[in-house]
């Protein structure tokens, strides 16, 4: 299979497989299953699912329906903190993928609570399905999401973000918000990835880690670069959003030459990172391009 | 021990549990990790702590270590409910344990991400202290949590809730919505502490989930009570708050005198439920007691 239809399969996996962990609209309270079902189905590149099998599918024996849960698990808390950064007393945003935001569409008390059950659903999850071989395995992917997700991860990352509008930040301060900030689940998906199956040894572990890392923080980058760059249609959300609400970017800290020069440097470092490790990682490296190279 | 002193000692174990469990105030972000200790720390009767306790500890062989962090991932769900439920989107209030809301005391964003952040750490607990004596029960415990937390829990209740502000609701409809606001976490917490240790038998984890689900109720139903005949001192948080959002209570339903009687039926079943499980659950019997006759 080629890239471009690897892509596309698993994303229509990821759907099926979300479309089946998520509560039916039909049941009570239909208000906020609706809600929760608006914000994950039907959109999004899925990258976090796309890393999880790109990992695990290669390296693990994991079989594709273990990881489809694994992937669902990274994705719900990706959707869950989409909503609560969208709402009125965080971003504020109308658009998200194309779409009005949960708290538009809806209402701000039904989009505050379908991100919370998704938070919930996403650890729920994991403990129905067997992700791993043994369940010490499963309890060590259900903590790399929580530190992922948590203060020390995404929504401390979210806090810095909130706090910075109108701020100068360092370069490192700059990174260490963004490590957390999209960097940790994108981290986390590789590594759980990594856990599911067999899993991998600690080498191999250590060369998915240094690889994950470069990605995410690319990732972020690259969205600072795109944030500038590109159009509100392309991108499905406000663009140059940042800049006006006065948030530091790698574009307004380095100049956009400088930041695509920087992205290119983390693409690089990532492709090292996984080089040792052979063919079995082609999939990994396609989609650090793609993180690099993406339109939105 | 008495039951008042065995109530302040497992109260002052679960705070000095909370506080080891909380991210320091003085780690970055430092505004989120104040805000999450500000909610969750020096407050409250820690009712669901007390359940886990009175279970755990009398009918699995759990060691109080284990028991305290159950405890304290119980406690973290209710708190992060707490400061969401309180936000101007949700029930709009000023006071919680007679202090600043921490959407009052902070900011909403901060307060949004507390809670957030919350969830997150009660999950994450549950992976890095093992409660129970085998991993697939300690992913039992994980998933008592996050069913009684997500959508068909606690937070469908919240939605019921937030939805109904205004309407008539039929005593089956209320009764459904306090079995999942209140009712769900209270009843996790007596199967968490049931499922710690070497966990219960079948026959007991029946009759402790008769005894949760009345003591679940009955919880709501005093404090549809409290929040009628008593006064915004002693509650802590705003008296009458209910009846003036025009929110269906058992109060509002039945009347004082009715709700009364309906509370003191949920009390002696909950006994009743007990009863054949002999002295091991003394514990039980007085929390019952307490949980009918608290005055806030």
């Amino acid at each position: 299979m080629n890239f471009p239809d690897w892509l596309t399969y698993i994303q229509q996996r990821t759907e099926t497989a979300l479309h089946a962990v998520l509560p039916a609209a039909s049941l009570a309270p239909v208000k906020l299953h609706g809600a929760m079902r608006y914000a994950v189905l039907g959109g999004g590149k899925r990258v976090r699912a796309l890393l999880v099998h790109g990992t695990g599918g290669f390296l693990t024996h994991a079989r594709p329906e273990q990881l489809d849960r694994a992937a669902c698990a990274v994705e719900l808390i990706h959707a869950y903190s989409l909503i609560h950064d969208d709402l009125p007393c965080m971003d504020d945003d109308k658009l998200r993928r194309g779409k009005p935001t949960v708290h538009v569409e809806y209402d701000e008390a039904t989009a505050l609570l379908a991100g919370d059950a998704l938070q919930t659903l996403a650890f729920q999850t994991l403990t129905e399905y067997q992700v791993c071989t043994t369940a010490a395995g499963q309890i060590e992917i259900i903590q790399l999401l929580s530190q992922a997700a948590g203060s020390h991860g995404m929504v401390g990352g979210q806090a810095i973000d909130i706090a910075s509008a109108g701020c100068e930040l360092t370069r490192e301060e700059l990174e260490s918000m963004h490590v957390r900030k999209t960097g940790a689940l994108i981290r986390a998906a590789v590594l759980i990835g990594a856990r599911a199956g067999e899993g991998v040894n600690d080498d191999r572990r250590r060369r998915l880690d240094i690889y994950a890392k470069r990605i995410g923080l690319l990732y972020q980058v690259v969205d600072d670069i795109l944030d500038m760059a590109s159009d509100t249609a392309t991108l499905g959300k406000t663009a140059g959003k940042d800049a006006s609400c006065g948030k530091p970017t790698y574009v307004s800290l380095l100049g956009l030459a400088d930041a695509r020069r920087f992205a290119n440097d983390l693409l690089v470092e990532a492709h090292d990172a996984l080089a040792p490790l052979g063919e079995r990682t082609s999939r990994l490296h396609e989609l650090a391009d793609f993180i690099a190279h993406r339109a939105s």
